[in-house]
């Protein structure tokens, strides 16, 4: 244990990136930087965004009514604030209305379990469809399985989904809910179940998007609270057939969403736009609240303490991306106009409103310090500095794949797949003071990207 | 602050009935009673009584075949366990079927809210009723209101239930279900929603009994899970008029009930028994296992690990109560059938499966020795001693009421509320470890008042 430990730290003393700056010169933080950065901690720009979205729109489906009043209801509230600029770019998306939804076991112990249709779920009609369940404990266990065996049947896949800091776990673990029904529907199954991609010991089930890939028929595809997976494996563990009957009626159409924008407007105009973003949109369950209420209010709240403190060098472009959740479309669409313009940053804030703990970044070789100056005005805060080659984010991502600069200000996620796309996820999950730790670690990056700030100019008084 | 500590210790050495205890003969505990307690940590028969009953039953809503298909169960598990006299004392009771449930705010800020109908509620018809919401923050307040304010309306009822060990705040805060719709339905409201009585951050509205007093005509009666209430409350600070549409589908029919009983012979059939219990049925939206298949499976299992052990002196007679949840209706009967034979003590398990923190008793001036031998035997599980004057429990209650003697091993609710009549009640809820703590704690208290455990006399075999 102890020689590990040693062997660790000669590594780390060699490849992290904090004990390897120690060699670099030492980073001085602005003190206006610090300023901003302490005086955000009392923000409540935020905690109103947060708020005033989730109870006053609550739920917020892209391409629906609710997102359409919600970008409304956006425009207002930025152009209150001061911002300039204020515009939505719409683009047309595939949606839905989520109708009765119910699973029973028939046989051979009778009862109801809790369930959801995913996103892009085919339905079935008031009637269900009923058949035998077959179970897996993962989509590989699925792959490897003989047709004969799914034919006709209701396939059940099961996981072992933890609760990590960083989030890691949802990319392996929601397999079952991307890939599922596709091999389920291959394969010829009658439906699908998932245990529900999630954390938590609610009967909340998880929703999430999925997609058919070419040629897969669309069949029922549903997640089961975890308890109810829980349940209809101990179900399963007797031994005996069971029969379940699934009911997943909704219907789908086609809406509009779009992309609301507003900005501070820099000194000088010529130079690339700071980006910070988060997404209007929700899943229909909760009043996405920490997805993402929480994000576009702590972008827009940093990007509101800049304007409230002069004007910033740089243009400071805030984005609240539409139609996130059924696949990043909002992003898709802004990269598709604005894609081939230059940005001196892309920042998203999409994983709850817990504290940031970790900021990473990919500003390239020539911005190191600046880089680095980030990470020194944040570490009061209690953030860790990580890699400088890497950055991420959900809408953002389309333009980071294609080699955009970007930062990320990384959020605990322990109890975020605790909510994450349920009906849980509201307004009570919100902690004021950690949402404040995010709002000052993105006001102190954003002074440093968006350049100095000077007084705003005199405007002269009409007469 | 010194000062009253020093005074309230001086009040304890006085009052305090541990304390006291410092001036009366020591008591040792029986080496076979400490023992019995300490095999009993390794219980394996609660968690598989709790565990079959949620698995193969599920919700077992009182009067409902679900609670038939439950005794059914009890009767072979009790007799597959080797208790005798295994029988069923059955009643008829008014029950009924949940039917489709919404609540959704019209205006100003249209969006669903998650309401569970109470039990005894009104119901509507499909098209639901709609009207303006009149907000109350306790039923004192709603009694105080002008029936001009309420008539025609939606009344909304809040509180602030605490979560407490003990459990207290169920009384005083329980009020807006139990005396609301009644007050409600008085003055001329339409339809009432109160906040769920509870203590979590779920959506997942509490369930519970209701009664309209006599000459009240039925209103529909929903409690709104917790977070909704909250934002129902945010929206009607906004100050402008809030409709609601309700919609609580349902029927009402009459079913049988029952109380499964089973025994475990004393050597004496003439002493009056000890009677252990708990109760089978559930409400309808979890599948009861905190309330209380964990409860019939302490009690059971206490007795069974007596019977494990040889032939105790009194006759330990099992119950496990039908129709608790409509208002001790397996208790009532149980009284009217056996209420004037005496019973030599009465306890009920009906709080949960969190660990025992305490004993109480009334047992009688006479009995004060096997009162303190109780709490000496329980006190090495972190068992404190209370009051020898007090006993409760739910279907017991009619009988406590009465004068009979009881004993009250009391668990710690500061999570029960979180869960208590929500769908949420669940198997995964269960700590086996703290439900072994209480079988241990029952088996002693059981070993104590069965009178001393002797062997099976040896059968003679037949040729």
């Amino acid at each position: 244990m102890t020689r590990s430990i040693v062997a660790a730290l000669l590594l780390a003393t060699a490849a992290s990136p904090v004990l390897a700056q120690a060699a670099l010169p030492p980073i001085a933080v602005d003190p206006k930087v610090a300023a901003l950065r302490d005086a955000a901690l009392q923000d409540d720009y935020a905690w109103n965004i947060t708020e005033g979205l989730t109870t006053e729109i609550g739920a917020r489906l892209a391409g629906s009514p609710e997102e359409a009043r919600a970008r409304d209801w956006a425009l207002a509230k930025l152009a209150s604030m001061g911002f300039s600029n204020v515009h939505v770019e719409t683009f047309r998306v595939h949606t839905g209305t989520r109708g009765t939804e119910s699973a029973e076991i028939l046989a051979p112990f009778p009862q109801k379990l809790v369930v959801n249709a995913l996103g892009g779920s085919g339905h079935t009609g008031p009637e269900g469809v009923t058949g035998e369940v077959v179970a897996f404990d993962s989509v590989d266990a699925l792959r490897l399985a003989p047709d004969s065996a799914v034919r006709g049947k209701i396939v059940f896949v099961d996981h072992r989904m933890p609760a990590n800091q960083d989030g890691s776990g949802y990319g392996q673990f929601g397999a079952p809910r991307r890939q599922g029904p596709t091999i389920a529907s291959q394969k010829g199954a009658l439906a699908i179940v998932i245990r529900s991609i999630g954390t938590d010991h609610n009967r909340t089930p998880h929703t999430g998007i999925m997609t058919f890939a070419d040629g897969a028929k669309p069949i029922p595809a549903g997640a089961l609270s975890i308890p109810d997976a829980e349940q209809l494996n101990r179900i399963l563990k007797r031994g005996k057939p069971v029969t379940l009957r699934l009911r997943l009626e909704g219907t789908y159409y086609t809406g509009t969403s779009g992309n609301v924008i507003a900005e501070v407007p820099g000194r000088d105009p010529s130079l690339p736009p700071v980006l910070v973003s988060g997404h209007l949109d929700s899943w229909d369950l909760g009043t996405g609240a920490i997805d993402d209420a929480s994000g576009v209010a702590i972008a827009t709240a940093a990007a509101k303490r800049i304007m409230d403190a002069g004007r910033p060098l740089r243009t400071i472009r805030v984005v609240w991306f539409g139609s996130e959740e059924p696949g990043l479309l909002g992003g898709e669409d802004y990269k598709t106009r604005h894609g081939k313009e230059p940005h001196y940053a892309l920042i998203e804030s999409d994983f709850g409103a817990d504290k940031i703990y970790k900021v990473e970044s990919r500003l390239g070789e020539a911005r190191r310090d600046e880089a680095r100056m980030i990470g020194a005005a944040l570490a009061p805060l209690g953030i860790v500095t990580g890699d400088f080659d890497k950055a991420d984010g959900s809408d953002i991502d389309p333009m980071l794949q294609d080699g955009a600069f970007g930062v990320a200000l990384k959020q605990d996620g322990t109890r975020y797949f605790d909510l994450h796309h349920t009906s849980n996820d509201t307004l009570d999950k919100i902690d004021p003071e950690q949402l404040r730790q995010n709002v000052a670690a993105w006001t102190a990056t954003l002074a440093v990207l968006s350049g100095r700030i000077e007084p705003e100019p005199k405007r002269h008084k009409r007469r």
